[in-house]
């Protein structure tokens, strides 16, 4: 038994540290992101609990549903700030030029770590008023996981720096960070490789699927043991009741969709940089971003928040969703169209598309004007100095501009296209 | 009007013309491939025929069953060999020597395209009797074609080779290969990420995608233009009919699975180098394959035809199923152990999982029996010296242990395995 022992022993070495290395990466960033996932839940349901609770006089309304953000990412801004000032933004731009070969070793320093998950976490419970999201910040948080790993990995093996295995590490944490948000290893991987510049080693690929894949799975497992889930399902999943949710002839309207996307992307990338640029320039703005961080903080979510109030703009926004309730609002299987007229009978009261649903302004209205708010209040967004995430935004606001043409494509062709057969209807959701 | 015809021309130059080059790659291997389905659909449905008409006396019936793809593998055999000798295998091994830097110019030239084509249909033909697939020799034909379609590019542009934009070329037509045979892109992508040596270019990585897109696109849409499919859904796809058919529990069980597959996989290398070796050695098979290849070919497939005869052997392994029903058969959605008992009452006749019940070796003697056979019978294959693919066996031999083990789980838990909640039953499609 004990020559088991030691060949086991002896097996499990010849595997190479490597790989106990990834699977460490990828379950301790899983149970990161699991729990700030449920902070963030719980403060946000705190947040909605006093919104709710503080009664009917409009003033008090106001502020509770200002202020609690603000105050938020105010302490996000001078927190993580205050320990680095490398902490905002999504550290992706930062994390490419690594990969390129440029040393930045503060930027992966450990220091950094508690600082941004502090930060992110207040960042996420603004949820929809601040309108930002979790993935950039979080690759960037397992990549200074990944670069700790490999630290201590040099003490224990005790051998000299490598920087190849440095490398390998990084770009495996890349992948992590999305699979472990997600919980979807090959977006994961494809994430991995699209981030670097030029070349991308194949040993990094099956370094990077292994960590992945431990990072998705442990995520999901959590989300079992947690009973928020029954089973180990993906996290945004569309409800399509069908396997192919589109006729032949609906293609010419997913070019359109294509073109527009591309169009929007164009004027977002274009205005984004005017706005940086412009922020910069500003003498107050400028004042305030160099020596008061938090205070260009408070005045920019103060405005944020005032206009997603929901007794005011924000109820042709339907601003009391948050960025998950969008996503799955905007997935919903139905057809909102030809749900909205008779949403007394048929549909029951609490659903998520009734957010969007307003009296006068109907579902397009809503959809449109949230497009056209969203687009630079974003772009505003982007320009806080705290650690946020840019990626989820952009989903959530693609799959609007989805939604509103498949609504849009549903309202012209009640009856649905069809090049042969029965005719099928349009379904929106798959354009979202 | 004209000015802004003119303007429309210089954007579109603009582009570059290798992405209408790869547009081309795309859409020309996506019609190759699905010609091809049909012509090998055609033929092979003739043999059925053939075989149903012949009447009940037992000699003609074998006959029927062996010479015609006796016949046809020789063809293919002979025929491709006689054009060149690159065309026999897969050429996976082949094209990762060139995409490593070393140049085999013949291997690429474009006068093995019509022999590989010709070849690789018949292979096809003779179907599970043969138990060869198509991937590998596609992707192949899809590197020629890129290989030709960059030569014509040289002529219109007239710049010299470029050795980067071909190699570019070559790695988009890999990922080409893959998606215009099964219809998926992401697969296509990520196979010619995996079949790169050590580093991946990134900007490979977009061009492949574009191709393959293009590709699996076309792929599809021919199929709904031919009335095959209702739309472009994907080709071989389970009919789960839940989203995440398993249960926590059951993980445990994938992992056996999971280490099962390793263990059988390593034995499959193993003999199949062994067997290589052996019929090299080995005097008379020697001679064969250096002067009398057709002959060579013959006598294996004779032999394979032999013990596949439905009314011997191949009645306990489901020998009258093409490729495409097997891994159909293998993806159905029911429990076939409890269908089995009351395959009368229940279940409607000719349905295709009732190939493999049979009435004294029930489906578990007939799985275990397939998977025994098919070992030794697919090494014996991949010694033919004929343009096949060793892709598909595979993955019909890792479904169909997917299936008995699936099957043998439902079999121990007949209620289904559940942590929490309502019971959920067993679904070895999944396994699958």
């Amino acid at each position: 038994l004990a020559g088991c022992l030691e060949w086991v022993k002896r097996q499990l070495f010849r595997v190479g540290e490597d790989w106990y290395f990834l699977f460490i990466l990828g379950v301790l960033m899983a149970t990161i992101s699991f729990t700030m996932d449920i902070i963030v839940a719980r403060l946000y349901a705190a947040h909605t609990w006093l919104y709710r609770e503080i009664g009917d006089i409009g003033v008090l309304k106001y502020l509770s549903w200002t202020l609690y953000p603000t105050a938020l990412a105010a302490f996000s801004t001078g927190f993580s700030q205050s320990i680095t000032p490398h902490s905002g933004g999504s550290g992706i731009p930062e994390l490419k030029t690594i990969l390129m070969g440029v040393v930045l070793e503060d930027y992966l320093a450990i220091q950094n770590f508690g600082a941004k998950v502090v930060g992110l976490t207040c960042t996420l419970t603004c949820g929809s008023t601040l309108f930002l999201g979790k993935v950039g910040p979080y690759v960037h948080l397992s990549a200074m996981a990944a670069a700790y790993l490999g630290k201590m990995r040099t003490t224990v093996t005790r051998e000299y720096e490598n920087k190849f295995k440095q490398h390998e590490m990084l770009v495996a944490a890349q992948a992590v960070g999305v699979a472990t948000v997600f919980g979807a290893p090959i977006s994961g991987v494809l994430f991995s490789i699209e981030v670097m510049s030029s070349h991308f080693a194949v040993r990094d690929y099956w370094r990077g699927f292994f960590a992945a894949t431990c990072g998705a799975f442990m995520f999901r497992l959590l989300a079992v043991f947690n009973s928020e889930q029954e089973t180990i399902a993906a996290v945004f999943k569309s409800d399509l009741k069908i396997d192919f949710p589109f006729d032949l002839l609906e293609t010419f309207f997913f070019l359109i969709l294509g073109i527009i996307c591309g169009i929007v992307a164009c004027a977002y990338l274009f205005c984004q940089r005017w706005m940086m640029v412009a922020v910069k320039k500003n003498r107050l703005t400028a004042k305030l971003l160099a020596t008061d961080k938090p205070v260009y903080t408070v005045l920019v979510v103060l405005l944020l928040a005032s206009i997603t109030f929901p007794p005011g703009l924000g109820q042709f926004m339907a601003s009391r969703l948050t960025m998950k309730e969008y996503l799955t609002s905007l997935f919903d299987n139905r057809t909102w169209g030809s749900l909205a007229p008779n949403a007394s009978g048929v549909a029951k009261p609490g659903e998520l598309w009734q957010e969007w649903d307003h009296p006068s302004a109907t579902i397009y209205g809503t959809l449109a004007f949230f497009l056209l708010m969203k687009f630079w209040m974003l772009i505003l967004a982007t320009t806080l100095p705290l650690p946020a995430g840019y990626f989820m935004p952009i989903f959530i606001y693609g799959a609007a501009i989805g939604r509103l043409l498949g609504e849009v494509v549903a309202l012209l062709f009640p009856e649905g296209l069809h090049s042969e057969g029965p005719p099928r209807p349009i379904i929106p959701a798959g354009y979202a």
